[in-house]
This record gives structure tokens, C-alpha cells and sequence, in this order.
């Protein structure tokens, strides 16, 4: 098993540095688009076969030095019974507002809400030959689709409702920590081998309750790396390694958690393959020579990236960083 | 005339905070609602009468201590020719991906492209009697609109051309702040005695080229206070006024400009009398005793806020601080 990755999650030395991309499975991918031909997006993320095949296509493409599995997040949830349409972008069918909507969470069992993902998680653990990231969503971000009830820019019914009645606000977050902990234990258990927390709508949270760092605990209780990825400021999460944008400072990042990943911007893989080296080397410079850099970009891969600018990342990062 | 305002901008002392809120014009008005029954929005932005009495609506209702033009952050761009539709977010006919595209920005001028903007300036310097605040786009804003076309979360389009060719990115966000500057100068002659420049996705800019420092000098030179409103991230902008986000310590911005203006988070006026009443005690604690501070929310107001709630807003703060 190639182990940089999770050396690197935990602050090894390593002799050299591991690559991943975030969404590096998806639709930028030939392969992907000739799949999604034949599948809609949600039967790919609950056939194990076919999440399975599509988590491995970059790895088989790129040699990347990790797997993410390939789901949504919001599968938990849908496989709970919360009604969602993806249309594409995900709509709640019953938005949440109420005492009685945060008792739709409670009973909330991964062995029976997603059998599918545990078994793709499996799957690929015979596959793979490097470590494989679950991953599931953070109590603020799956709160905000639960009680706006589609993607908004700032989520202003769940902020809303935060200061509306702040108790019921603290119970939907714990609840959805609870269930997320769960997710990912039962990720743990099938054999993933670290778990990342996808807070995107983090840096919108108003001051109030923050559940992140007990979610944290119990993944670390568990024996494998927590990593935090939450766009915007960055933040004390507890986890042991935080993904920073492209628009955050690796000295910033640092001063919360000593490893770190990120910071490259997807777009950038749009420049031409010398402007794109330079940014490469400014990432790798600003992240030091040290231990505890997992190469990666500052958010998800842009649909239209070129396959060549990803070759050209992974080729080069290794070029660099081998010691 | 009421001068609070305009001290609180220039850090001289106060005998009471002043207070006014983004998008205080608006939806959640019912007189507002009233005028947007009979004209659609572009006509209210266009026919000075209206635009006026769209911006003195609040001032009648709450007193606030400073009025802002009603306009739209494409008001200039329209004017000088470029098809935009509003359905109702703005959707740009063409694109802009060239250096062709960057030429139709030359040959600004406020005067021919927006007459109507100047003289509703014009009637309000005769009706008011607190300060009126003038505004105008920030180049990566306004570039934001023209490469992506329509309103996105995160603007890839946009950034993307910044990395594929640099030169040319300068060029556009140049050529903008040459137009803001313009558009800036001319409401300050027509009357306004304050610039706000709205960056509202200032936050997602890579790292490279910032043409604000420079708009804010000219702005400065033209003998008016300059404000920064750029959520996220506080930034050195050169502007006399920093707005704060509901996510940005005031500490953080005094930092960068002794004189600040936010951030109250505009869904806590969702909350019940007591919650909210508590929530802006805070902001007035975190923002200290001392001069340059203006009340205000750290994003516009929604559609849906009770007006009462803005009462109460006004009430307290003016019964909090008055010395």
C-alpha cells in the first residue's frame, strides 16, 4: 500500500509529497461522461459496482496517492427517507423549520440508511492499493440544504431560523452531528482509511453553536485522520489536517492545524502549461519543505478542466517534492 | 444637516452613533412594494422621480442617518451600451472573453451613459436633509457579471481568464476601475457626499491584479469619504470606511481602517425582541465607544424582514449611544 498520504495526514516524513484533487472523480473525465451516458448521477453514487468503477477511474488515469469515495452529500440523508431531488442541484422536498423536522433525523442507522456506500466502500478496499477517504458532510452545511431546502449564495433561512430560536437550532446541529459521526464510523468500519468533513457553507455559520470539533473526536477515537474542508476563513475545527482555498495562506492554516491541504485554485488549471508550472511551484514553495502538505486544490475540479493540466499537476508535484 | 455619518466616516467624535442599513431601500417595504406594483425595477432605477422617491422612502420611515442612491450595480454599464437582461438576476447578452470585448468599455462617460442616475442625485441633494451615500461597482464585481454572465457562487469563468491570460485581466479590471472612478466623480459632482464600492465577490479574487487602492484615491481626492464593502475576508483597500460581514471582528478591520461600518448579521432581524435587542447591544460592545463607527447590517436587508424589527434597530441604537 502506498501510505504518503496518510504519513502526510499525520505529520511524517514522507519522501515525497502526496497528490489528490478534490472531485477528481467526475465529469472533467472521458471515462466519467461515457458512464453517466448510460446512468443518471444518483444511480452512480448508490450501484456499489458503479460508484466503485468511477472512484477508481482517476486513480487508474492519474496514480493518485488517494481514492475519494464517490457519493453524495446528501446520501446519507436520502437513504434515511428525507425526500431530495436532484434537479441537478439537490431540492428539499419538506424543507426543515420545526421541533418535529429534527425528529426526522433521529434513529439514524448507516447500515440500514446507505448499504450501498458500505458495500462500495468494500469493493474498492480489494481494488485500491492506496488509502481510501470517506467522507461525509458537516451538521452546519447539511442544515443549511435541510432548512433552505436547495443551494442559495448565503442560506438565509437557516441563518434564520439560528437566531430565531437558537434551541432549536443547537438540536438540528447535534443531530445532524450524531448522524454524521455515525456515517462515518460505519465508513471507518467498512475500511476507509480517513474521513473528510465537507463544510462548505461553514464560513457563512453565525457565531453560535458549532459541533465540529466532538465530530472530530469521535473520528480520531476511531483510528484514522479527520480532515476538515470548509471554504473561506479559516477556523479551529480539531481536526488533523484543514483544507485551505485559494484564497487562504498556508502560514494561516498553519497556526490551526500543522498539516495541512489546498490551496491551488481549479481554475488555474485553465492556464497555459507555463503559467500553470509557475502556480504549481508558488503552492509548493508557500507549503515548505516540511512534512504535513497533502498537494491539492483550494475547492472541487472544475467540470471543464483539461485532462492534460491534471497530468501536468501530478507529474510535476512529484518532480519537485521527490526526495 | 444631519452630519453624523459623515463624521462617524472621518473618525471624528459623535453625539450618537448614525445608523443606516444596506439595501434599506427595498422589498421589505410596503410603500416599496407599492411603486414596484406599477413599475418594474429598471424603470424605478431609470425615471429620477422614482429612483428618488424609492431612496427617500426609508428616511421618511425610520430617520436613518444617511440616505443611498437607488440604483443598480449595472446602472452604468447599461448606460454605456452593454445588453444586459434582468430575469430578475442579471444576465449579460455577450459575454466578455476578449480584448475586443475589453474595447466596448472605453469612451465612458456618466454624463451620456447615465443622465437620469445624475439627476435623481440632483432632486435628492434638494429633499434631503442627512448626507447621501453614491455607489459603484468594484472592477473584479463588475468583471465578475461581464465574463460569467449571470450571478454564480463562485464565479469560474472569471477567474479562469485571470489565469489563462493575465495581461488581459488587467487590461478588463483596469479599463473597470477607470469607469467606476468616472461614475464615482460624477455623482460626487452632481451632489453625493459619500462612495460606497460594492465588491461584493471581492472575496473569491485570486491573487493578482487590485486596482482598488487607486479608486479609492481618486475618490478621496474628489473631497468624499470612501467605503469599502467587501464581504469575507478583510482586505487592505485604501478606502476611509470598512464594512464588516456578520462573520468579520471588528478587530480584524481596525486593522486596516480606523473607521468602521457593519455587522450586524441581517437575519438576526428575524429574531424575537429580546434575542435581537441582545444581538445589537453585542455589535455596539464589540465596536467600542470610541468615534468611527456606523451602524449598519454586514450584508443588505432580505425581502422578507419585519419592519418592525428595523424599529427597534433604529430605536436602540440611537438610545444606546447617545452621549
Amino acid at each position: 500500500l502506498n501510505d504518503l498520504f496518510l504519513k502526510a495526514c499525520r505529520g511524517e516524513p514522507v519522501v515525497r509529497t502526496p497528490v489528490w484533487l478534490m472531485r477528481q472523480a467526475g465529469r472533467y473525465l472521458p471515462e466519467y461522461r461515457a458512464l453517466r451516458e448510460r446512468h443518471d448521477f444518483l444511480t452512480l453514487t448508490r450501484k456499489p459496482e458503479l460508484a466503485a468503477e468511477v472512484t477508481l477511474q482517476p486513480i487508474r488515469r492519474f496514480g493518485f496517492d488517494a481514492a475519494i469515495l464517490f457519493a453524495d452529500i446528501l446520501t446519507p440523508l436520502v437513504g434515511h427517507g428525507i425526500e431530495v431531488e436532484f434537479a441537478p442541484g439537490p431540492v428539499v422536498a419538506k424543507p426543515f423549520r420545526t421541533r418535529e423536522d429534527v425528529e426526522r433525523l433521529r434513529g439514524f442507522s448507516a447500515e440500514k440508511a446507505v448499504p450501498e456506500t458500505l458495500e462500495t466502500i468494500r469493493i474498492l478496499k480489494r481494488e485500491l492499493d492506496v488509502p481510501l477517504i470517506g467522507f461525509v458532510g458537516a451538521p452546519f452545511t447539511l442544515a443549511c440544504y435541510l432548512v433552505d431546502g436547495k443551494g442559495t449564495k448565503t442560506f438565509p433561512e437557516t441563518r434564520a431560523l439560528l437566531y430565531r430560536d437558537p434551541g432549536l437550532g443547537r438540536e438540528l446541529l447535534d443531530a445532524l452531528a450524531d448522524m454524521a459521526a455515525d456515517y462515518a464510523l460505519a465508513q471507518v468500519e467498512a475500511g476507509a482509511d480517513a474521513i473528510q468533513v465537507f463544510d462548505s457553507w461553514g464560513d457563512l455559520h453565525p457565531d453560535s453553536h458549532r459541533p465540529l470539533p466532538g465530530l472530530f473526536d469521535r473520528i480520531r477515537a476511531a483510528g484514522v485522520p479527520g480532515i476538515s474542508y470548509a471554504p473561506g476563513r479559516p477556523r479551529e475545527t480539531g481536526a488533523d489536517v484543514a483544507s485551505i482555498d485559494w484564497r487562504t495562506p498556508f502560514a494561516a492554516a498553519r497556526e490551526l492545524s500543522m498539516n495541512v491541504q489546498g490551496n491551488l485554485d481549479p481554475m488555474a488549471l485553465f492556464a497555459p502549461p507555463e503559467l500553470l508550472t509557475e502556480r504549481i511551484r508558488a503552492v509548493l514553495a508557500e507549503a515548505g519543505d516540511g512534512p504535513g502538505h497533502v498537494f491539492n486544490l483550494g475547492h472541487g475540479l472544475h467540470k471543464d478542466t483539461p485532462v492534460e493540466s491534471v497530468e501536468l499537476l501530478v507529474r510535476l508535484v512529484a518532480e519537485e517534492t521527490g526526495r
